[in-house]
């Protein structure tokens, strides 16, 4: 048998798992992140973690290779962490890929959570029998990753696919990356938060609570009228960037994952229906919107997944 | 000498080239479409032009091929046309390339008129140093295409890279894609055509003449208080869209051309300014806005490097 580790660094927890070639989770792990320790302790978690799961495997030949999927942004190149934020505080710099592997004698592959969410699509997922496919993740943000005739799209330096930053109202609030009115201020785990504060704000909210995604997803479900307006808010903004996606990309899926998203299959059907009035016939017609297969599981198979995607290719994984 | 002939097909010109693989044009002629002849008129335009390139070659076989840009949308696997639309009635439907490959004994490429533009950029222009590129054709529309890692992005039937078709405004005017407030509506002539007329309406404008977008553009230039909020308008909305496709696609540079963009380089100074000010600035850091490289022959050049950037990659047009 052949074996793939993946390990999936996260703001909150960092999972770790052996994937088969079918990608089948035949061990996994999990330990909180506890990211305020530092970048050194977090290593440290890492290399424990993947050490765990060497020593689940009979035979270490039979490892193909070591995958992780980290939060910020990341030189896929290198291997090493261009930025983090105040996800992973100090994490930027971090070489990860030359930590690890210094310490075992295989093939290591970096990327970022989204990109290895679409690896996880391409070899398990919607991209089995599909080459051209767009991930968004809706979380506390908006990650997004694409697939081009099977390859992700990386642009210069990899920092393509931040497709939370397309803006949907250019009279809308103010972003933090300059823009007015980006989707990632409305259809994110923290959009719907401040949408529902504004509304509560703006003394028309029917709850009284501090308004959350959670909650305001929640209500919007039972129907609270100041939710379902929020919701309606968050909708139509984000079926208007996903129409834009399509005419830019083509794509024969938009796959739709993240916390926002898991709530029942009554918010895709609510977007499915406003990218179908937002987008040209010719482009809806041949794709497809649809939630993404993993669950939380996705980063860490699709972080594992990239010792079999780019490890069995003709192409390194600087061409794909 | 190697030579490849070129073909722009546009709705009021045809124009044809031969180009040397420096992409120097060595021989050109130009007809008028007239469209309204229909497509087997205009296919027999098309046909006699070329013969008119091969007798200016001393030997056929110094010909290495014949490439096609076509306005509409292209099937550029089968080169037929998809979609034409009003700029070219009836021409739905043509096998551009089984009619020419019938005739002629050497490759034949099909593409649509700004993937050509890219291309041409790609072999002459930004490209040949910048594998990372976006192009904005601004014409009656907004045309795109996208260059990531050196290939043309497709999408799953060749229709990506609709730039034009991503809203700025979800309170924007309906758009025919069934979105408000894509781009075209405002920076594209017909969009700055409409927005000098509803500001006539509104009984607001400085002028008196029916506005349309060579006008107000130069208008604009004369400091006309009208045609001077007409043009902020259009800045700001193409600036806001341009920022989107940075964050999209990390390019390391953005192609401004098409008629709209080639009134000098105050439009292009203002657009410069706006971009800055909404994008990331890791993001602006690494990508240049500048102005098409080849102004009017862009079209036809480009439908002849199609000849060099595929038949000169170890990769076919479908790959690339």
């Amino acid at each position: 048998m052949s074996y793939a580790i993946g390990v999936d660094i996260g703001g909150t927890k960092v999972q770790f798992a052996v994937i088969d070639r079918e990608g089948n989770i035949t061990n996994r792990h999990r330990v909180p992140t506890e990211a305020n320790k530092g970048p050194e302790q977090l290593m440290n978690k890492v290399l424990l973690g993947i050490d765990m799961m060497m020593e689940s495997i009979d035979q270490e030949e039979e490892i193909q290779g070591i995958g992780i999927g980290s939060a910020g942004q990341i030189d896929y190149r290198e291997g090493t962490v261009r930025y983090a934020g105040d996800t992973l505080p100090d994490w930027t710099g971090t070489a990860i890929k030359e930590m690890i592997a210094r310490r075992y004698n295989t093939s290591v592959y970096v990327d970022n959570d989204v990109n290895v969410i679409a690896i996880a699509e391409k070899m398990y997922g919607v991209g089995k029998d599909c080459d051209h496919f767009v991930c968004l993740a809706l979380g506390t943000g908006i990650g997004g990753a694409v697939m081009e005739a099977g390859r992700l799209i990386r642009g210069v330096f990899g920092g393509a696919a931040e497709l939370g930053h397309v803006s949907i109202d250019i009279n809308g609030p103010r972003c933090s990356c300059g823009n007015n009115g980006c989707v990632e201020l409305y259809a994110s785990g923290s959009g719907i938060a401040r949408l529902g504060l504004e509304m509560q704000r703006n003394g028309s909210a029917s709850y009284a609570w501090r308004p959350n995604a959670r909650d305001i997803i929640q209500a919007w479900h039972q129907h609270d009228p100041s939710a379902t307006q929020v919701m309606r808010i968050v909708i139509r903004a984000l079926g208007s960037a996903i129409a834009g996606y399509i005419h830019t990309f083509n794509p024969e899926a938009v796959v739709v994952g993240g916390g926002v998203a898991q709530s029942g299959p009554r918010f895709l059907q609510a977007l499915d229906q406003e990218v179908n009035a937002r987008t040209s016939s010719y482009m809806r017609g041949c794709c497809r919107l649809i939630p993404a297969n993993f669950g939380s599981d996705a980063g860490v198979i699709g972080a594992a997944a990239q010792v079999w995607h780019y490890g069995e290719s003709s192409c390194s994984q600087y061409m794909i």
